[in-house]
């Protein structure tokens, strides 16, 4: 490949992204987009931009990076949470650690490189681009020692920065836990593998268990019943309900469009509210008895308790319970956003299985994947191509803008494309593996998409292989060094022309929402659905981390032997600072948090690309028969590799647990404040097992239901949705059978909502 | 290798065996060895066997071997300590399976391997052994299936006696935990990486802290020093003592010997604590004022922390107390006898990177006792041999019987010899990695040893090679079963002759303690020294855990490829299980205990052997060409890998730590019962970091300057050595200085001690 080619896939690249930010800057203003760009702030600020015909809204502008700039870390801690100041500080450490690298390494190591070796130059742009790399510096170069110091530079610099911002993110972590406002899930822990008795109900089970050995700190506790049939029901019904208020909502809109926009606006149509109550309160008592749902002999497999301090709770996390590991396993639980309730019931014993069986399954496909790139390995080698399809000959050599095309653009575009299907594959690997918390499977997801973006994108692009000849290079890890050195400065053009498509266009494209846009036209003037107020997503941690630290890992790898990928690669984290921190504060909604345990992952990553770096620039100073290089680069392998030992005993047992010494300071400071039943209360709310979101108005019936329980769900001061009293309090008989009174509500508000919606469809049937 | 040097070789050591055995049996009854063969009996039960001239103590007997049979598991576990019940049923374990393995292999396969190929056969004592393995089976053969068969059978039946032993220890390690005598080890938490501040003193710290976030549990704790100078001073004197004890026991000896030798027993002459103490209490009071040895500034650096209760100690270890890892990391203590005092003083934070260091010293160790081997490996290769040393050639043609000595018994009494050396080695670089305790320190060598002897006795004579050739082998890990298959049956001769000098005679040598007995004549007759009643060595698990495990593994691999090992092997275990037994029961003294931390080993060894050799089997199908036997071995792989994991998550955490619920019960046991004051008090007295061992009577010092303490010392009902109360009551001022004081009757008994030493050596010039 050529300078030109690299220039023309830049200026392509470049139009593109200035043509999508443009657009976005304008789209940004259309009343009609607010939901797509604004959806974090319509649903947590309640605000809407309502929007009249001015011209000023056609005209592209910048403010919306000013404004991404200007927004402070705690303003992105308080809207986005620590995750996001974690993806924030990863792309800050990006930068820092590439300006100083470019900045070395464009004007120390390019010249080396360009005059490395007595040669005639062409004009540049006609330059070969194997010219800039390591590969044009003669074999025993006296300047090689400029490119070991290059490497100790931005390997030390690069230790320290990532040791100031793991400082940095344990103390905001630590901030996190302990300045929060009381948070339930310190407090309560996750018990799995509950014995079965033939004698007792579950609920009792635990209740002994844990008011024999745990008296003192003991609250009270909840159980997760499994609940396949029901749940499934229920979904069925939700869905059928959502139908329903669709085409209700639909034909309503025919009839008066103004009020019912309005009422729409607040989450659903009131009258059908109105229905519902009224209904419900006449089939009260009507419904207690259904005979197939009765679930007192359900299995119950887990449960969570409550204890009154947070120590507590992280004692009986910590100390295993019995003297079989597999039972009675106790976890602090996650968020009440957090939990993932249908792998709550998995028995626990099959969890090691699980992990085991999804392991073996993310390798598997990780190596499958090979044929798309196989395929795009061929394309980007022009030569072969011809060679396997000969009809393209003609084409390719008539057309020299094809030819640049071909090579420069087309084989990162497919590969891009292949690469969407990555993530929602590793996710359901994530599901099964059964994680408790949504947080948990998605980083999970996330370390998964690492591994296999940097064996497929780094590793199969460098050792440009099949399956066999990536075995080949698995199976003689000796020869490692000496092939990525060969490799890679050859690559350094493809990794190039990553950056510029896979890298800025995919920024512009996350930034343009193309997707939300799309099926925002659609579902607006095709399908003439009602706008989901409910539906915001969440940040893609698990797509975008893999991203970042990719090109991370490429910058490091390509910085001293390739440089000429840094420029490209800066202005790729500059954007990507400005675009997801503008992402961040406008789009994505934050439901859960895995309080900063993205770090470690990129941390790991970080150290694993140096050290890749450094073996393979032994590998090439081997190859330039440099024995000093060489032998300086090993020192700084064993230095580096300590340091990241270091970094493990020092830091990251913070990101495991919680320590002591705090936990008990909040505690007796929650006591001395008399905090403490505040928030005691609290915790009879904190988690539902049937989370009532606002599409289905269950909470209604249950509200009205509620009177036979002991109604502590009113008058709470937090704004979580209302939710059932799981208090089992043993001295009150009658109180016992809560959760299969729990499970007749669900079943009332069932057959109502069926009830309703034969009565939707008449009553559309009647207006159509 | 014929058949008949293997006969010749078996014929030698069967001998030895036999001669050793019958030796050992005369010996044994003989008065003057006595503490070599009965130490521990000696010292526990204060038994002695009184010698009088009769016929009989010269006639070799076979009671030991029934009594040593005879003896329960449950006497086992009293005399000698779980870790000899682990140990025996590692014994147990491999005589079961290799029983089975030795009935399929000899019946089933070994006809298979001598009729595989149309060949002529020869007699069998001239028959090469080549033709008794899996070499002789030609390719594509029909019988191949009968391998898989007995390979399957032999995986399954080995995990199912791993898992049946591993419960059963499991469940032994649970009543040794719960129903031994109460533990101190079990209230104990030792906290190391205590913060130095300026104002306060190391012990107000540790109080401070553990009053103000462990109040309701926390009793007392007791600071350790560092005092290296002090401890060095110390143990000069206890040696200079010792000498001078010897010197004045001997003169004494000549003088009166009946009486002398009577008092001697009982542990000193009586004359010289006579002395001793009148000096000491003229002396009370003089020292009190040595400048040196003032250690108020003196850095600590850990402490033993004391709590009411089990659970509370296991709460403090688990949980991380602060926000820094490196600082107040506390963990369960190790039993008094086991306290490791030497290492405790050492600094938290460079404990890390002294086992990073530590590990590549052995790796480094590892490859470097490589030479030895090589030499020895030219030896079984008899024609290298001759080409390289021309002169032997002559010699080595003529003698047919030095020929099959050289082949058949030298090349491993050589390696036998070299391998002495590795058990001290690998103990130093245990020790250097800072455990804090002996048991601790033994265990990690003995997974050193294992390590070593796997990789230097097995792979190392199987791959036949220099460094260079193994490096190659470790850089090609695809062709390792392929290279393994073509090596293993090859090598099987070796490994023969390798189970019968190795195996038989160190058994036959360990029973008859050759160096005990030569380093007690010496001593009895050439130097004329007093018998050392104190010193009786506590069991090598370091070396021959290793021992037996690598013959597990030479078993398992040669199993189906080279049955001919089987009996052999066999006769080892058999001999081993009656030898150890008998030490168990007789030599050796139990000081500490693991716990039976040495079976989680074990199992990973016959678990890695038992994949080693399904590997190997599935080179050995590829290379006979028989892919439906290699396609049935690769389920087998899967499956035993998959046991292992399930062991690991089912069994292997109550090898880490204890079960709440168990310990809660006890504590609740001891409180009911009224036990719990009594073990309070018992604390006081548990940890000793000035150990007062018999051969220096300090603590007759102490319990006379000990009326300035609080005299807690005095009273104890257990058997321990009586120890100064370290409790550091900060209500009572005068006793903050305690471990000055406890230095300070050091520094009066070292003095002392010289100034008796000077007598002593007058009083022997005067009689001399």
């Amino acid at each position: 490949m050529k300078f030109s080619a690299l220039l023309t896939s830049a200026g392509i690249n470049i139009g593109l992204c200035v043509l999508f930010l443009s657009l976005y800057s304008v789209l940004r203003k259309q009343p009609a987009n607010v939901r797509v760009y604004f959806g974090r702030r319509i649903a947590e600020e309640h605000g809407r931009l309502r929007g009249s015909f001015i011209l000023e809204r056609f005209v592209p502008s910048t403010g919306w990076i000013v404004k991404a700039l200007q927004c402070t870390e705690e303003e992105l801690l308080h809207t986005a949470g620590l995750d996001a100041v974690v993806f924030n500080r990863v792309l800050v450490f990006s930068i820092r650690i590439f300006s100083l690298a470019a900045l070395l390494c464009v004007f120390g190591i390019l010249p080396l490189h360009y005059f490395g070796q007595d040669m005639l130059h062409q004009r540049i742009p006609s330059e070969s681009l194997d010219v800039f790399t390591i590969a044009n510096v003669e074999v025993r170069s006296r300047w090689l020692w400029v490119h070991c110091v290059v490497l100790y530079i931005i390997s030390i610099v690069a230790c320290i920065l990532l040791y100031l911002e793991y400082k940095r993110i344990a103390r905001l972590r630590f901030l996190h836990l302990t300045s929060a406002t009381p948070n339930p899930s310190q407090f309560t822990v996750l018990v799995r593998g509950i014995p079965k008795t033939a004698k007792e109900s579950c609920s009792d089970v635990v209740d002994n268990f844990f008011t024999k050995y745990h008296s003192s700190s003991y609250l009270f506790h909840q159980v997760v019943y499994k609940v396949g049939k029901v749940q499934k029901i229920m979904t069925g019904a939700k869905k059928a309900y959502k139908k329903f208020k669709h085409f209700t909502d639909e034909t309503v809109d025919q009839g008066c469009r103004t009020i019912t926009y309005r009422c729409c606006l607040c989450g659903a149509s009131s009258n059908s509210f109105k229905l519902l109550n009224t209904e419900c309160e006449q089939k009260r008592g009507k419904a207690d008895n259904v005979p197939s749902l009765n679930l007192d002999g359900e299995e119950c497999t887990s449960a969570f308790v409550f204890f009154k301090t947070r120590y507590a709770a992280l004692v009986a996390s910590e100390i295993p319970q019995t003297s079989n590991p597999m039972k009675w396993v106790a976890n602090l639980a996650p968020e009440p956003e957090d939990v993932y309730w249908s792998n709550l019931w998995l028995p626990y014993k099959q969890l090691w299985i699980r992990r085991i069986f999804t392991l073996l399954g993310s390798i598997v496909f990780m190596f499958l994947f090979l044929i798309p790139v196989t395929f795009i390995q061929g394309l980007s080698q022009l030569e072969q191509l011809q060679q396997k399809l000969p009809f393209l000959k003609g084409i390719l050599n008539k057309k020299y803008y094809i030819t640049q095309l071909v090579t420069g653009y087309l084989p990162s575009v497919i590969l891009q494309i292949f690469l969407y299907t990555v993530a929602p594959i590793m996710m359901l690997f994530s599901t099964l593996e059964g994680p408790t918390s949504h947080s948990e499977r998605k980083r999970s997801a996330c370390c998964k998409v690492l591994t296999f973006t940097v064996w497929n994108i780094f590793f199969v692009n460098v050792l440009s292989g099949t399956v066999i000849s990536q075995l080949n290079v698995l199976s003689s890890p000796k020869d490692i060094p000496v092939k990525l050195a060969r490799a890679v400065p050859g690559q350094a053009t493809f990794f190039i022309t990553y950056v510029l498509t896979s890298g800025w266009a995919s920024l512009s494209s996350e930034l343009m929402q193309l997707f939300g846009l799309i099926w925002n036209v659609i579902r607006k003037y095709v399908l003439r659905m009602r706008e989901d107020t409910e539906f915001i997503p969440s940040f893609p941690y698990h797509t975008e981390v893999p991203k970042v630290l990719l090109f991370g890992l490429l910058g490091f790898t390509c910085s001293v032997l390739a440089p000429l990928i840094l420029p490209f690669l800066l202005v790729y984290f500059f954007l990507g600072y400005v675009v997801y921190r503008n992402q961040l504060l406008n789009v994505y909604r934050t439901r859960y948090d895995t309080g900063g345990l993205y770090w470690p992952v990129a941390h790991n990553t970080v150290i694993f690309s140096l050290v890749l770096t450094q073996i393979i620039c032994l590998g090439v100073f081997g190859l330039k028969e440099s024995p000093v290089a060489a032998g300086f680069t090993i020192p700084l392998i064993i230095l580096t590799l300590l340091f990241n030992q270091y970094c493990r005993n020092r830091l990251l047992p913070l990101f495991k647990t919680f320590p002591a010494q705090d936990l008990i300071d909040m505690d007796r400071e929650d006591e001395r404040s008399g905090r403490i039943d505040e928030i005691h209360h609290m915790l009879h709310s904190a988690y539902c097992q049937f989370p009532d979101t606002g599409d289905v108005p269950l909470e209604k019936i249950k509200i009205i239901g509620g009177d036979e329980e002991q109604g502590s769900s009113s008058g709470e001061s937090t704004d979580k949705e209302p939710c059932e009293n799981p208090k089992n309090d043993l001295s009150h008989p009658t109180l016992k059978g809560l959760p299969v009174n729990r499970l007749r509500h669900a079943v009332k508000s069932i057959t109502f909502l069926i009830r309703l919606q034969k009565r939707g469809l008449s009553s559309e049937q009647k207006s159509g």
